[in-house]
């Protein structure tokens, strides 16, 4: 019986503080700013890949959540899949003839999210991240994450810094080839782990701009980015850069809620214009505000930052014991379901439809209540490490190399 | 008997394309960017005043719709009154002894605007417009409207806008007193009437950020506002002048379109960030966006520009000939109540509940369809003239020299 050549990775979701917006190339997804992401925990949200090498096999096979997907030539799912091929041959074949050819063999791949596309949660960055991974671990390749990230980000930008745990810069690079465009960890989940994420997700009525489409329109219509590119986002870089490694959450917040609000605004000063956040967004951003104004108008400091991606869903970074306030708050205005929040970190012993509560001093008036579904559902998780090494237990591929739920 | 001091004038609203934004001094008003705007008609919108001078009077007092404001001591409005009477002493008491000092006299002013507080049109402008043009004519003033228009800038910024009819540059000037940032006509009505606008009034949950505190935000925290003053605006001024002048559709709307994005961009760069456009304000651009796309894609050109000022309500600017079809269009995504929409130019035999029609061709999935009352009305207007000088017949202050509807 010949040898299985099988790998299983999951790798995790990552949420920009300083966006990226803008291709200077887009078949090698080289982009306009330097960006950094914190990237979330896989217990809670996690693209798992499984990959296995088999001279048997008759060409590259991709399964997502169990449906199979097209690998086009030249797309960016083929240019993952050669990268990593040509990696294997470079750093393994071909410095020991001794190992198997597994570059020349077809590969079938399984993919599975444990968040439902429904919830309007990307899931192009760790998908991406999952495969490179599972594929590395295949190839068993000696090189680092940032390496990888070379060729995660030719899958889709984001998904390089879902390499690494913690808190990822993607550095912009200058390289026309694009070998100096990857992710590098500023620093680690162990670094800062009182970082929680409260993510809400929105209903939306209408599909927005796809992000390919919309970061280009903006490139080339927007008068603002050119000046946001060149003279708000190094200096922003280095900035949140410094306010991580000093667990400066006051410089984090306003940094994080700054640069997710340009980000809006350029794709605003589009043409047409561009809007990912609706109504029941601002009033989000609208409570936040307000949290904080109260605090800071104590005496304290900023208790949480808002981030919204290319979509309505608002991410809520906060310290760790501001998320059970935080949540009183949200559920407050967006009545919940009772199974919509899942309560990861055990904070409360009933059911959170029962838990609305506003801070003492609250202007109530900063928003209006919404109806039942305005919110679909609260996540909450936090900060986390990078992709992870699963055993072959966790296998999505059965014996004969298809995706297990299809048997 | 003594005789009566008294004059009654009109001064009409204005919708800026190229939007102020910003102070650069708070004190006298002084802009940090040029801006321009179209004045709509009397017709339809409008406020009126009638200023009376008279020995006997105390003091300075003022009704607006028939109820009496504070004029405060240091503020806008006494700084307007104050001035219009250093200017009839300085261009006709001292120059002529034998005119009547009407400086030395206290005044009774009374101010109706024919469009309710509730439409969420700004009055301001029209207001400060009407208060120091009535003054002028009282004053028998040898002045030009740019000079009123300095005065008129000291009340309210874009009422210095409102002092002529057409299309209407305010220069920012540079002098740090002020003395040259003033309004100048660019083109009367008369060289574009076919500009016609039509004003979707929207309701909103909530009170906006005031305009006064939200630019000075803008001016302290927005990176990208000094881009958009320097580099942005300067051209766009010369542009849209251009497009005017060569009766221009496209560049008029094509630079109105995004310069009313930008605007709402720096808006929401600001920290916080200021939104003053809603989903229903959203869900109009995307009409307009759509309606424009579908005459492109058949070789014709702009048929419409949406431009939004600090508040949710749309003013689509457009040739006379698009406006049936394109209050067809608006009122299939908002339908009307019966009386949320006067017909000024007998466009339509039956009552616009009747009316919703959409383009041939038209994506309509490009918005939601919304329920009764998320555009409360509609009105339809076009550019209008300048101030008027009404009949005493128009008077608003009865024998007494008080309000007459407190009679």
């Amino acid at each position: 019986m010949s040898p299985i050549y099988q790998a299983t990775a999951s790798a995790p979701v990552n949420i920009a503080c300083i966006k990226y917006w803008g291709k200077r190339d887009t078949k090698l997804i080289l982009p306009t700013n330097s960006s950094l992401s914190v990237t979330l925990d896989q217990d809670h949200l996690r693209s798992t890949t499984t990959s296995r090498a088999d001279p048997s096999f008759e060409k590259d096979r991709l399964w997502l959540n169990g449906k199979e997907e097209e690998i086009k030539d030249g797309g960016r799912m083929s240019t993952c899949i050669k990268e990593m091929k040509r990696l294997r041959k470079q750093e393994v074949e071909d410095k020991n003839p001794a190992e198997p050819k597994l570059s020349s063999f077809s590969v079938h791949i399984s993919s599975f999210n444990n968040f439902p596309t429904a919830a309007g949660l990307a899931s192009s960055a760790s998908g991406f991240a999952a495969l490179v991974s599972s594929l590395a671990q295949l190839y068993q390749l000696p090189v680092s994450p940032s390496t990888l990230s070379l060729i995660a980000r030719q899958g889709s930008g984001s998904a390089c810094r879902s390499l690494y745990g913690g808190f990822v810069a993607w550095e912009m690079g200058s390289a026309v080839d694009g070998s100096d465009s990857l992710a590098i960890e500023v620093a680690p989940q162990s670094h800062w782990p009182d970082i929680h994420a409260l993510i809400c997700v929105v209903s939306d009525d209408k599909k927005g701009t796809s992000s390919t489409s919309g970061m280009q329109r903006t490139v080339e219509t927007s008068p603002l980015l050119q000046h946001r590119i060149n003279h708000v986002v190094p200096q922003r870089m280095k900035d949140i850069s410094t306010a991580i490694l000093a667990r400066d959450f006051d410089s984090f917040a306003r940094l994080t809620m700054a640069d997710s609000n340009q980000f809006h605004a350029v794709a605003l000063d589009t043409e047409p214009p561009i809007f990912y956040m609706n109504d029941v967004s601002r009033s989000i951003i609208s409570l936040i505000v307000e949290y904080n104004r109260l605090s800071l108008a104590a005496g304290g400091g900023y208790k949480a930052a808002y981030t919204y991606d290319a979509g309505p869903n608002a991410v809520i970074y906060a310290p760790k014991e501001n998320i059970k306030e935080i949540i009183q708050l949200i559920v407050s205005y967006f009545p919940q379901q009772k199974d919509s929040f899942k309560d990861n970190f055990n904070l409360f012993s009933a059911d959170v439809t029962s838990q609305a509560k506003l801070p003492a001093g609250f202007n109530e008036n900063v928003a209006k209540r919404f109806d039942v579904g305005a919110v679909k559902g609260l996540i909450h998780t936090r900060v986390g490490d990078g992709p992870r090494k699963l055993g072959d237990e966790e296998s999505l591929l059965n014996a004969e190399g298809f995706p297990k739920t299809l048997a």
